[in-house]
């Protein structure tokens, strides 16, 4: 058995390949940008009038002549003279000849003759060339998270596609005898499998659509060969129980016999005691315990994190907050504990129903208070650390 | 024009209609809720063994003979008698005539006889029926946002579907003749068109995935054959650009001729002071500055709140956090601003670049900054008000 951080640190010491894919940027969204993006194109890629105005050659006067009209996306060349204006609006291209736009709040028309009441300066509402970003300019770097922005950004500049990193296939293994599909009345001495729904969706908030579910019986054979199977298929995966020490608990012999490689087996904590991490080439293996709270909690604090470095993520831990409690708790385990909390505007409050089996905590509940191994007593108002649970989606 | 805090009002007056649909478990993620959930069974649905060891009728006695077996999802009666003991798994069914359970730690065995090193209390380690949940017990409110517990919760239960507010369907209208598809060079005058791919995007990580995309010429009527177009698919229309006071911004007038009533119109703030708010019977329609970053901050703060709301949220705005800026920022436009920001630890630092046409900005930032328009100064060390961005996926 092994504490939490030092589990935690065999997360982090593991070496991830990189696996990259050029994706349109309309699918891009959420991932993790594979390659720095230098600007293709200036930006504004010709000069710009940054008001609805006119257009002039600067001068001392204020009488012009309007001679023509220059709207947004005209690609007309419009020649300039003198004392001549071009009626300009805001996006439009600036005639050549001209150095400056009035504002049409600062001019006074009558016929094709204007008169500035406020002259600006010369230069004035011009957008020069370049005055965004330049051709060749380092826009965004590799390891951005792409939100909307950032994909806008890239629609902005003409680039279609972009390189992002993979997400890991992952697949799902559920053991247990015990467990039966819903639809049909529950069998004497059965209970509903729900583990592999809540994964999947716990993976498809991540961002990973696609996962396949592989079931097993609770023999060694069969447990083997399923792993067999579902390894065939992944990069990363789940074992949903099995993992106890009970005499039907195949999963960590039937590892052993397809050659994964034990990392950590037993943390220091409640729930999730029994998880199991562990390596096959570039192949990893969580086998979670089988109650549905525990395998979830498991699924914060170690295995999301793994898939968040398989993805790009430099920073991959789900995020501490530091709160103050409101509810008395004692530690009389010895071990680190994650308990179901719910935080608002910098309080915590420990849940009531903490116990492994119980999900629906955990659907109201939005960080994990982690209370360290040695902490025997949280007091009222005391400052403690918060797995922050809503940040984590696409 | 009207103050930040009197538009968002209006947001919040407006009364939208619940459409419900019944959706199948596994496709509910990010979904709210629209029915209470009453468990249709026990958890558990039988007596059900909390440790591996033995089944026993509890007695003075410390010696018992073993004479059967009972694994998890065994169905089948096991008769027991005084000084008997039967075999038992965790999650398994505790024979009828069980009382108590002692953990297999504390049980010394031969051949077929046990020796209990440590006699539990009558009743330990047996978790009754019903202990989790009972039969009819409220378990999951209307109005809860389905995550991976909540959506785990339901399966255990043995639910298939629930009842889920409905997202509203959106579509997009891009209106300007300057606006040019990403693929070709160019063209003289003109930009990449990128606010439809922006907006999809944040549409898409909010949840809602089929968006459909109109594009209109700047003409009168055209613009006023696609809003009609455009109306007879959405719930929310959501108009790009259009929509200040050039010669060429046709927005205002054709949704007039379209029927849409306006319930605002220009709001005192930077970025996105056009922003235009309209309806029509059931219909939303919300007209939103040209320039990419105004467009979306506008979606933060104004569309993605009614989004929320007509998708069955009650607390649908973004939520606003205090943080100590350590900038110093002059607001002398008498305006509310929206500052692009980066949050880190309780301490929030503007950006660098602000104007309303730089997405990039927006790709990096975690909040916006939010000065109020009598504020005319922002302080380092000063606590002000963000909206936090990162909250909103599903």
């Amino acid at each position: 058995m092994i504490p939490v951080e030092h589990a935690l640190h065999i997360i982090d010491g593991t070496v991830v390949a990189e696996h990259i894919k050029k994706v349109k940027i309309a699918k891009s969204l959420g991932y993790i940008l594979a390659e720095d993006i230098s600007a293709p194109i200036n930006m504004p890629s010709f000069r710009q009038s940054a008001m609805d105005g006119y257009a002039i050659i600067w001068s001392d006067s204020t009488h012009y002549t309007v001679t023509e009209e220059a709207q947004a996306g005209d690609a007309k060349h419009i020649p300039l003279q003198a004392f001549e204006a071009v009626r300009i609006f805001t996006g439009a291209k600036v005639p050549d000849d001209a150095d400056t736009v009035v504002m049409q709040e600062h001019v006074t028309k009558q016929d094709n003759s204007i008169t500035i009441t406020k002259m600006p300066n010369k230069g004035s509402n011009v957008r020069p060339v370049g005055e965004q970003v330049s051709t060749g300019d380092l826009v965004l770097k590799k390891g951005l998270k792409l939100n909307e922005a950032a994909i806008g950004f890239l629609a902005g500049l003409g680039i279609k596609t972009v390189a992002v990193f993979k997400t890991p296939k992952v697949s799902i293994l559920v053991t247990g005898n015990e467990l039966q599909k819903q639809g049909k009345p529950l069998k004497e001495g059965a209970i509903y499998e729900s583990n592999s729904v809540m994964l999947k969706m716990a993976l498809h908030r991540f961002g990973i659509k696609h996962v396949k579910v592989f079931h097993t019986k609770d023999t060694l054979k069969a447990t083997k060969k399923s792993i067999k199977n579902a390894l065939a298929y992944s990069d990363v995966l789940l074992i949903s129980g099995g993992i106890s020490v009970g005499d039907y608990d195949f999963v960590k012999e039937a590892l052993g016999k397809n050659d994964v490689d034990e990392l950590f087996y037993k943390i220091n904590q409640k729930p999730g005691k029994p998880l199991w991490f562990g390596k096959k080439d570039q192949q990893f293996v969580f086998a979670l315990p089988g109650n549905p709270a525990s395998a979830l909690s498991c699924f914060y604090v170690y295995v999301l994190p793994l898939l968040k470095k398989c993805s790009g993520y430099s920073d991959y831990h789900l995020p501490r907050i530091q709160a103050k409690s409101d509810t008395e708790f004692k530690n009389t385990s010895g071990k680190t504990l994650f308990l179901k909390a719910c935080l608002k505007d910098g309080t915590v409050s420990i849940l009531p129903s903490q116990q492994s089996s119980m999900l629906n905590t955990f659907a109201t509940s939005n960080v994990l208070l982690m209370v360290p191994e040695d902490v025997e007593i949280i007091k009222k108002q005391d400052i403690v650390t918060c797995i922050n649970l809503e940040s984590y989606g696409n």
